[in-house]
């Protein structure tokens, strides 16, 4: 697993900084914990956890938006969001037929580890379809593996690295026709911090642009790529700049800029869901316009369109249930081709 | 549970004719199912399930559209049909804290009662808080009661009678400062049948008005009422109209403002939803306007005010967990002060 | 003129107590100025101002929101409040035809009569359609009524009363068969004011509701009602209270509820818009939740309802284009109806 | 004014095939028509307006949808798009502070041109603001221009060809930090076209992106570029494929994914609005489900990115108010960067 990322080839994703690890964890506090399960021939599977802080998110929720951009996918949660402005649970990624096995388990976590009774909680729990590699309809992912992925996003752990690729709820996903799964960067701006993470598993894989490049088109390939049904994509943004929750949905909105940046066209069956938050315990201010996003808009476009290529630089080739394998993006290849476009 | 309804003691909403069974049943092909469990000192709780006809929906989908009034709430599937305009799955109706159980449960319905493995769904679940009365966190609605509640609502008798109150989802619940639960009622136009179900879990004493009564104010009673926290009402309307998701969206607006005329001011923690869904199958007109609708949202106001006042003129008084009480609407004293009104 | 209003008749809106002067003037600042222009035969228009402040709005904002809750009509300037949440314009109330003359001299006021040249402008314009009464095709209001309406509105005199009816943009409006147009009302809670103003254009004679009373129902008239198309109502809320667009989104939400109170099923050429805005100049405070809203939520339903109601106690029959009547509540018969009623 | 047009120059975008004029005018009935005026040292105005036929819209009016990504701007007509799902008016183009002249005139012509008096109209313009190079507080666009814009649009001229750059409402433009203004292109499907029109104002120097190649970045200047306040695009997407108003709208959403591909991130003072309507007759069939649009969000995707590229390689050089001159895009210095990056 010592791939190297997409920046550590060389490759540039617009001008601003990155943050040290160039990972969604550069925002101060947030943490990130990964489940994986892979058994036998045919679970390839995982939950992956995203946590503003290290409390107990139903007594100190965070500010949060939400961007439903495509919104066919069963994602728990949003519309709350979207009204009350705020974020009180975990965020969780998963597998789509394993959402609400998560949720309930998420409802557990502040039971059974937290010694918390909530009267409700608005659990938050993203997917993306993963059928081709695994046995989807056997829901297998359960409180051991939640506690797990919260655990770590709580712990120091969470906090220093963030793996990519076929893990957590990325392990079987697919992405432009490679394999996929989960990827995350960074960037910094004046006074904020941006990070991205995103469980990919959209696109077709002629339409993969790499810094603007068609490596989609230029690839020479064997095999067929696959084509299954359902494929999303779940975009979370985290920021430490204070602002309210109409500020960060417009934001948020700002994610889909950046996909498109990786050449999806936002297929029709594809979830394209943002969730914003920020870390920010400060008042916003009642200012007189919002223009002091425009750096954090072009930090999250950036941020995410180098997450997705992350994602598929760090995914390896994996083969699940029917025995049917995904490729990792062929890098060696890719590079030639982008050299020849002049990277 | 010989109670009468609302309009059997000569109470007037609005001037349309009523179908059939004054319920959303009357809108051909729709059917209702309850599963209610109560056990020990503790367990008021339930699920209730409607559907638009008794074949697989998921492959016979039915268009669909979603209102958010106040989106308090966390109930799933509702961000797909906005964008996608239809119903692939039962609705079902609940307790906040059971609402991934029962999601969950939907699947293993397909999967084991119809022998279908859908490679995705977009399960429906609306849920209001029914923590007053029952042990919410134990989270006990299973298969067993989400299959019995479907078999109910696919099978002839789920089209012949639908129970109100302490049924199914509505069996905690409670309706300003009364026992609620479920509510139906239908109207009747020139050329469509609306119909409207309720649970009914929101509302403060004070407010409530029937037929226009302010009945909340005027009433004396010695106990004070229970005022939980996290109020709600999940409004599902019915119409054999054909029309798009964009008109039946509009129509899905209207049931708020039958709420409003039962008293509610929306208040911020009572998720107050719509789901509405069509069961013609003709292709919606391309006309040159919506007026067509306007009989379509009368019926949906009328409809939706007597479902609530129904909820309350059917729910029995119950005693739960932590020996609470909530005392059903007194309806002799409530008759007097309609009386005094002049109805 | 000195006709009284609903309150001052005995009729009772709710249970919260109103303002001094039962307006939107009762929230500190907020001024209103009317200009009514009525010629001939055939010309009953007129523009209303509604303004926060006595200041430059474009240079000192005020943070507001708006709901569609029925967007047939031709508002200017509400996709950029939803996005920005602030309005940085007075708010116009016009006849349908003459929004776009209005909007234009809303800028002529900033350039002429505050020596202010904006690089842009928001202009905020809701409009109803008067054309029963008046020949709103010749668009006769000008820069001269414009700047009369903003002048009162920016005055003390414009704080001190409000006259409601055929005034201003309400001159040649309908309200429930009736002659309608400009209604307030106001309500104050422990920390905070609202106040309503609407502009009448809309309902059927029939479903006239007042307090809860089936007034329409009731009368018994010898014309029959005129029914023209494209009725509507504006909504503006005011509050001195701090929060966010969000938040005030969700209190403009709730006007949509005390018009459903009056009896309207929103018609679907009726354009039901509220914008509403907050007075404060505070930050906003980053809470846990929005429940400090309710008593505001309630507020604005009760006031609401009561501003209707006010519009059709205060306004005269009116004769105009075409020789066509629209004839005043009769409201000797109508309080002999309530008093049947029991009010 | 003998510009090739980017495609001439070999440049690619997409992979989709392009219609017969690369033009909104590909989709069968559509016409555009500009009005430009230029006068003097100080007016660099007009207004552009686009027709889905040569009729009478408010008689016939079209299925239309809007998609407010960045809704900063003064727009009109679009909530009631929102709602009613149709398009009654012609689309018009023009600079900020002429949007209510523009829409009142739209008016005019009905009564004067078509003889026809409306009861009422959902008049639909667009604006950016130009002005940099314009003196806009004059707002020079009336009758005259929007009767001439019209005529042309529903003429056989306006369905021949469409002129690019510095005309009709594109004529102040800048985009990019470079001369900018209208620009078009088109996609042909297996079974329909789509075509998009832009008026560009929108974008930073440094983030522009030409097929995906970084040329702001690499781009060598002398001169600073202007960036002055509220930039923004207007994107007007036309197809001829039997949709509802609601896939319409899916439709509308894919534009934003276009404009990103041109390095944007969606400033907050940008107004990004699309506005997309089909010429089909047909009633939308009932489907189940959308992923027939694939093709059409594709196409929207391709030729939003090649209609603003379009209307960068056309605009030419211009000198304006206070002797402020835009450049025009370097093509040669471009073709350069283009080339070095294997293009």
């Amino acid at each position: 697993m010592n791939k190297l990322r997409a920046r550590e080839h060389g490759i540039q994703f617009g001008s601003m900084e990155t943050g040290r690890n160039n990972a969604i964890i550069d925002v101060y506090g947030v943490g990130v914990g990964h489940s994986t399960l892979i058994e036998g021939d045919s679970i390839r599977t995982g939950v992956t956890s995203i946590v503003p802080h290290d409390g107990n998110l139903f007594e100190k929720k965070v500010v949060a938006a939400v961007d439903l951009f495509n919104a066919y996918g069963k994602s728990t949660g949003l519309p709350q969001i979207m009204f009350e402005g705020v974020l009180e649970s975990p965020i969780m990624l998963t597998e789509t037929l394993n959402t609400w096995r998560v949720a309930d388990a998420v409802l557990d976590y502040y039971v059974e580890r937290l010694k918390y009774s909530p009267w409700s909680m608005n659990v938050v729990i993203g997917e993306t379809n993963g059928m081709y590699l695994t046995d989807n309809l056997r829901r297998n992912i359960g409180k051991k593996h939640v506690f797990e992925a919260i655990d770590v996003a709580r712990s120091p752990s969470g906090r220093e690295k963030v793996p990519e690729g076929n893990v957590g709820g990325g392990t079987p996903m697919i992405g432009y026709g490679f394999k996929g799964g989960i990827g995350t960067s960074s960037r910094i701006g004046e006074d904020f911090t941006v990070g991205v993470l995103v469980q990919l598993n959209c696109g077709g894989r002629g339409d993969l642009l790499i810094s603007g490049v068609p490596v989609g088109r230029e690839l020479v390939l064997a095999e067929k790529p696959p084509n299954p049904l359902g494929n999303s994509i779940m975009m979370i943004v985290a920021t430490d700049l204070s602002m309210d929750s109409r500020q960060l949905w417009k934001v948020a909105k700002r994610a889909a800029l950046g996909l498109a940046r990786t050449g999806s066209f936002g297929g029709n069956s594809s979830g394209d869901f943002t969730i914003a938050f920020t870390t920010s315990k400060n008042d916003p201010k009642n200012k007189q316009g919002d223009s002091f996003l425009n750096p954090v808009y072009k930090a999250t476009v950036e941020a995410t369109e180098e997450a997705i290529i992350n994602a598929l630089f760090n995914a390896e080739t994996l083969t699940g249930v029917n025995n049917r394998t995904v490729e990792a993006l062929p890098i060696e290849q890719v590079k030639k081709i982008l050299n020849k476009y002049g990277r």
